[in-house]
């Protein structure tokens, strides 16, 4: 597990308030005679059904960063649970419907909302929870100003059309034989960094600071989230040997197309014959992963992660975070981006 | 076909306006490697691929009704593009995504989304579709306020939870012997008449009337919505007795349960005994509507469909519609709510 001890006792005083936050804007969830529908929410949330409790919650990384970016930026952190809380039905609605579109049995350790209720049902709570996301936002024009509602609603929707381009392209790689990198970088952008820039830059921007510093934060989030990502993809094929307890080559047993298997497939070598010949057993995985490493793909994938995480730091340092908040950021990212060590 | 002659006029006028603002608005959907994920979409709303056209477009009746508003309530129906836009693309995500859900193979005469492209990419285009929905709107920032703007993201994300609402219910009425006729009312409350109400109430909203006369337009939406569906539940089991065309009794087959089938359910006589029995072939669904009939559900039905089709026509004339505009409103309202004569 990586180690986010930065940030546990900011969390232990913003997450019981984002609790309230989302209780607030979902009550209306069940106002047209719809309980079971409010209860398929608070079962995504964590809340209810078995094994509720803080992990079926999860770590809540995107809102608290969002809070943490608003106080750090010179405003109160209280003043962005509009948009915290947004953040973080965003991300639940975005799983609920990925899980269906991936086929994904389990999520935080519990039967995924499909799974219990079925597709239909699952689809359209997926919607509901979009929807709530929407109307949690606008609750800015309360705790910050209308502009910055209106300014972070745009700034939103933008952010929801990258997060589905990116989905778009991670589903059709399943049927691509070969990927080009920029693509790859472009699913990446969309999928995983997208609202990872949102919730930095949307808490800047409830602190009401200058267009400059919003890219700062912005941009801090966006290479923190595909640093995260490309680190991930490593992990993916070569954890076992750096962490314990996690499962390792898994990657190449189902396929994925991450960026170093893109890589490889690239330069045409043995990786590449080994991989378009067919399945790969797990027990044959270590292997390939060691020609992979050979032929270049696990340096090029760790060069392209240290850029990612050099130019998230080169943003965060310009954005200049202050205060208790502007710490915890700054240490929070560095654990993060360092959890290969 | 209900005879909707009053609107033709203006259609002609205002849709190529839509579609101007429609390509605008979704054109970044492919600024990321994305064309396939905007050709989906420009299927969807009937502009490309096989059978593309006006039929495949639909009538955007919702759209049309939102410009009118606007224009008859003082404004100027260019002004309301943006809301107009936003509905027509919410209309369709809801669309692709209850297809999903309900298996359905046809939409418009050419085969459904998911049906092509497979339900992933659908659910997530669905999304896709969604997001520039809540783009569009705050278009009007530009074109009339900002405060205009962030009144009509409130209403518009209301709007989408009722849908949701509305869906929920519909999609649990399937594994329920018996529903509640209240349930239904808000099931087809969220499910037809929730957007058809934000239709005119966003339309009135971007005139920048007072908050009284947006009820009446809002009311006279919703209520115009709840006539329309109830109609359409007498058309399912009745419809062959007035209309030549159309496919009748169909409801009663694939089980629908519908204003009429509720009512009868209730009385719990020889109609509830049929239907519990089981399977309702089409050769005697012709006599089971003439039980129907009998025990009172037809007219039930009608009394319900008339009660709706006074509420929205006396909202209408609260609401005092001006000019040509208004006349439209008045005359198409009429053609929409009296296809059964």
């Amino acid at each position: 597990m990586t180690d986010l001890s930065a940030v546990t006792s900011f969390a232990g005083t913003a997450r019981p308030a984002l609790r309230d936050e989302l209780e607030k804007v979902i009550a209306s969830a069940k106002d047209y005679g719809t309980q079971e529908l409010h209860k398929m929410i608070t079962y995504q949330l964590g809340w209810t059904g078995e094994n509720a409790g803080p992990k079926a919650e999860g770590k809540q990384l995107r809102a608290l960063f969002c809070l943490l970016a608003c106080q750090a930026a010179g405003g109160e952190w209280k003043d962005a649970l509009p948009a915290a809380a947004a953040v973080e039905l965003i991300h639940n609605f975005s799983l609920i419907h990925d899980d269906i579109e991936d086929n994904g049995q389990l999520r935080r350790g519990r039967p995924t909302m499909w799974k219990i209720w079925g597709e239909a049902q699952a689809i359209n709570t997926g919607d509901a929870i979009f929807a709530l996301a929407n109307a949690s936002l606008l609750n800015l024009a309360e705790t910050v100003s209308p502009e910055a509602a209106l300014e972070a609603g745009k700034l939103l929707h933008t952010t929801c059309l990258r997060l589905t381009q990116g989905q778009h392209l991670d589903i059709a790689f399943e049927d691509q034989d070969q990927v080009e990198l920029e693509t790859y970088w472009q699913m990446v952008g969309g999928k995983t960094a997208a609202l990872l820039a949102f919730s930095l830059e949307g808490g800047a921007l409830c602190a009401e600071v200058d267009l400059k510093t919003r890219g700062y934060y912005r941009d801090f989030g966006y290479y923190l989230g595909m640093a995260f990502q490309v680190q991930d993809d490593i992990l993916g094929i070569w954890g076992e040997e750096e962490l314990t307890g996690k499962s390792t080559t898994g990657d190449l047993v189902t396929r994925k197309k991450t960026l170093p298997v893109l890589y490889g497939l690239a330069q045409d070598g043995e990786f590449a014959k080994v991989w378009s010949s067919g399945e790969i057993k797990p027990e044959n995985a270590p292997q390939l992963a060691e020609i992979l490493h050979r032929e270049g793909g696990r340096a090029y994938t760790q060069r392209s992660a240290d850029r990612m995480t050099d130019l998230s730091l080169v943003a965060l340092e310009k954005a200049d975070p202050q205060g208790e908040a502007g710490e915890i950021l700054q240490e929070t990212a560095r654990q993060l981006l360092n959890r290969r060590e």
